[in-house]
């Protein structure tokens, strides 16, 4: 295949980035894990079940969206830490009931048994519940946390309404109402814009609130750059789906199309997909054009967001 | 039956108190009302599900603490109404996944179908996922909570406790986990404290703390009834599993025993189980002393849960 040059560049940035994201990940390992309620305390099954769900696994997107834009506000990822432990405990919470028989039933996560087979529904059931209120508590109180208890409530209200029937709760409740329709571009646009977008968008958006004195302008940039990479993220999800290596991404593929569920590449084929990844791919990046330099982390994330192959 | 006069003062006293919960129900109906999302707002059948749960049944008894404990330490209701909805909203979230099949398998909730029946497990799921978020922005945001931005977080932080792992979530757990086994007396006060008691505790103390230059002796009066209170409400739960009517309760009885739930009954008999009620019954109105005639709605309130036949 005939690649240019700039295509060839980008794949340089990307396996240089790769040692970024294995020390944010290293880093969001150990913090969750000292956030987390060890498992010799009563109750110890339910305690180890949400250590199990949390630890471990994962490629700590949300976190590393948080930490990149940390970057590009002038914050350092200490200032970020407890707001993308938070976000990715939601995040972990959902998966775990999103998987859940009565959800989309799924066996494997992360490579590893769901936590609802690994333990039991019920454990499952309670591990993502007590996940949300742990997600709130270090908003709320995480000596980490260096941001005023404005910023903290600021914080709190956005990740609730992130994960609300506005944003998350509401995208899962749209996609399982509409399995087996057919829906316009639009309809799948608005579910994934709630169902996986809303916490992307929080994820840049909580790091950017952390640095209060912000230039509007940037903000602006942010949050344009945060629609575009949440968007793209989901249909490169989709994508993947269908053409991607269940060995390599650690669960079913094909799932989506089993389920009937309206995909990007199943209302507008897989080529338009791609096609419209590109264009929010760029798009994205040139809602940071006001940042110069200091976004320079948060691009190389983008470009390897958007090409991963898992 | 021959009935002593102080009881039989106590019985007008809870008719009267009657009337001021009734109002305080009607209060909480529409203020629950008015922070749910609309039915006719996407996803649909999620909000109309939410509202279900949440609105037209309950008798709204920690809200009704939250009223009596502004009441004694000189708030008005409307101060601490959002603290009574957020109480409320964790509450029924509580029963929603509860009645799950994973859970109690439960088909009838206030008399009316549990929400899995009347919807779905699908949706039950998300309704109380979708309330805890709720919960946590009514306290970070809610115009009518005139607290400060200090106090807020302490109210969030407190919300996240009760019912985490160490409160609501962790009791639940531990239920659970001990069906079938035999308990020392001490285990089950455990497992009742953290499964009811944490958000009993809360009702109470989260309205005190809505109230910043509280008096620490007046707070820790509050804290000793809440524990008090909180221990005899479950305990008389438990009796009534076993010698309520269902029809009064609007709930299948017999259901702790069926699944061999460790209970005060089960463990220590019904006549020292209603003993130990009016024990604690004595140590809540005790630590209410030092406000005077300022709890007296608070001392109905503890008069009127006590003694409640559903």
């Amino acid at each position: 295949m005939n690649e240019p040059a700039d295509r060839r560049i980008r794949q340089d940035d990307i396996e240089d980035f790769g040692a970024q994201l294995e020390s944010w990940r290293l880093r969001m390992e150990g913090a969750l894990a000292a956030r987390l309620p060890e498992a010799h305390v009563v109750p110890g099954r339910l305690h180890e079940a949400m250590r199990y769900s949390v630890l471990g696994g994962g490629k700590r997107i949300r976190p590393a969206l948080v930490f990149a834009t940390a970057r590009a506000v002038g914050l350092c990822e200490d200032e970020v830490l407890a707001v993308a432990c938070a976000i990715e405990l939601v995040h972990v919470y959902s998966l775990v009931h999103d998987d859940l028989p009565a959800m989309d039933n799924d066996d494997l996560r992360r490579g590893r048994p769901t936590c609802h087979r690994a333990y039991d529904e019920a454990t499952a059931l309670l591990v993502g519940d007590a996940l949300q209120p742990l997600a709130f508590e270090l908003l709320a109180c995480d000596p980490q946390l260096s941001a005023s208890a404005a910023v903290r409530l600021r914080l709190i209200d956005m990740l609730a309404q992130a994960i609300g029937t506005l944003g998350m709760a509401g995208g899962q409740a749209i996609d399982l109402a509409v399995q087996g329709l057919r829906l316009e571009i639009g309809q799948v646009e608005d579910m994934h814009a709630r169902k996986t977008g809303a916490v992307i968008r929080a994820s840049v958006l909580m790091a950017a609130e952390c640095s209060p004195a912000l230039d509007p302008n940037l903000y602006n940039g942010l949050s344009r750059f945060a629609n575009a990479v949440g968007l793209a993220f989901q249909i490169q999800d989709d994508l993947l789906d269908v053409t991607g290596d269940a060995s390599t991404l650690g669960k079913a593929t094909g799932a989506d199309s089993e389920r009937e569920k309206p995909t990007y590449p199943a209302v507008i084929g897989i080529s338009a997909s791609q096609q419209r990844v590109r264009l929010l791919h760029n798009q994205a990046i040139q809602a940071l054009a006001p940042f110069g330099q200091r976004a320079e982390t948060l691009r190389s994330l983008a470009h390897w967001l958007l090409s991963r192959q898992y």
